[in-house]
């Protein structure tokens, strides 16, 4: 047990950004990063159209809800368009959900779910993290 | 002009998180992150304290308002704690400034100034940029 402990959350794989249309919103951000967007991507099980621009070793998603009752649209409804999450990259996703959960972070989802990207996933809840959601994804075999 | 157009906002240099109490929310963030912030430093001219985490080649800032007038103070009445700004690092940031305004984007302050962790920092207003508010920041010799 917890032998491997020296990298938990090894760098911020994304920062994903609610925007109400994805298509201006790719346009807006080319303007602002000076590079376009490397894919574009469906969740359906989210009910979200992802888009991915690569900075450096990070990337930036913007997230446009696909259904009503999508974790997107609430967000947007509540807060307007802004940052939606910070994504850490975790060697094993398993073992930092029991870590986070023994240190007395909540976390949202129990199983990891599979993600955009290739990755699974888990969020923590905001509430015991300053107000940020977190999210932590294992980059999943391709 | 504009030869050197390749490399505009280079990498995610850090995400700053607005919090109410520093030294608590330095001890939730170690937990998080499985590591110990590096540096507290106060910026005056901004009336917060800041404290840094590495996270791969990006960092996580806390910032906690040192005065009643500070824009933290004023970020947390309206909105609590959570993401404040994603700031990223660039090579030039006069050119940034003259590439973006050209883009249409409204920037904060038209003189760089002089903000934490050794960098000359400028704000793009978060109207202009779906929400977020987007720091430019570049490393001053040391």
């Amino acid at each position: 047990m917890g032998s491997k402990n020296s990298c938990h959350l090894n760098k911020i794989e994304h920062v994903g950004i609610a925007v109400k249309d994805l298509e201006a919103s790719n346009l807006l951000f080319e303007k602002l990063l000076g590079r376009s967007h490397y894919k574009v991507e469906e969740v359906l099980s989210e009910g979200v159209k992802t888009s991915f621009f690569q900075t450096g070793e990070s990337k930036i998603e913007l997230l446009q809800a696909t259904s009503e009752d999508s974790p997107i649209a609430r967000f947007l409804e509540r807060k307007g368009e802004g940052v939606h999450h910070i994504a850490f990259a975790v060697d094993d996703i398993r073992m930092e959900i029991n870590r986070l959960k023994k240190e007395g972070f909540t976390i949202l989802n129990e199983e990891p779910q599979r993600g955009a990207d290739n990755k699974l996933v888990v969020f923590v809840h905001p509430k015991s993290s300053n107000g940020v959601l977190v999210e932590l994804c294992q980059e999943l075999p391709k």
